[in-house]
């Protein structure tokens, strides 16, 4: 399966830890009917940025998830490979 | 320890998954007298993008790591916070 990291260069002004957790929670309640496997994500508060890992049949599939979900989608997503 | 992650937005053409894990072995070699600690790292070959996981006492340190190691700086770096 295709492993995919993707960037949310503008987080929600005023966003916290929790309000993400909950808004990833609501990603991980749609992310099965896409095939889709949330691995990990990141965010630096200050900049308002937004990392997450995930693995996915396709980039447009990673995308649907957030769409159902939080509805904010990603600026960039990149299919990865991850270095060891 | 902060954990960052930082982007390395045009990794140089032609990078292959062996030169990029010869260079990341290089870092490594660096990365103790920083106090840094890579963690995991991605790449997307064809948009010749790099993301790198890593602990450090500060951006500087991970940035001195990369420019001692083999000279290829992020362009961007975050502090983050991973979720779960």
């Amino acid at each position: 399966m295709p492993l995919y990291l993707d960037i949310h260069e503008q987080a929600p002004e005023g966003l916290t830890l929790e309000a993400l957790e909950r808004a990833h929670r609501v990603d991980l309640d749609h992310q099965a009917k896409h095939g889709v496997t949330f691995k990990q994500y990141w965010v630096d508060l200050a900049a308002r940025k937004v990392f997450c890992l995930l693995e996915a049949p396709s980039a447009e599939a990673a995308a649907a998830v957030h769409r159902e979900g939080h509805g904010l989608l990603a600026n960039r997503i990149y299919e990865v490979v991850e270095g060891h």
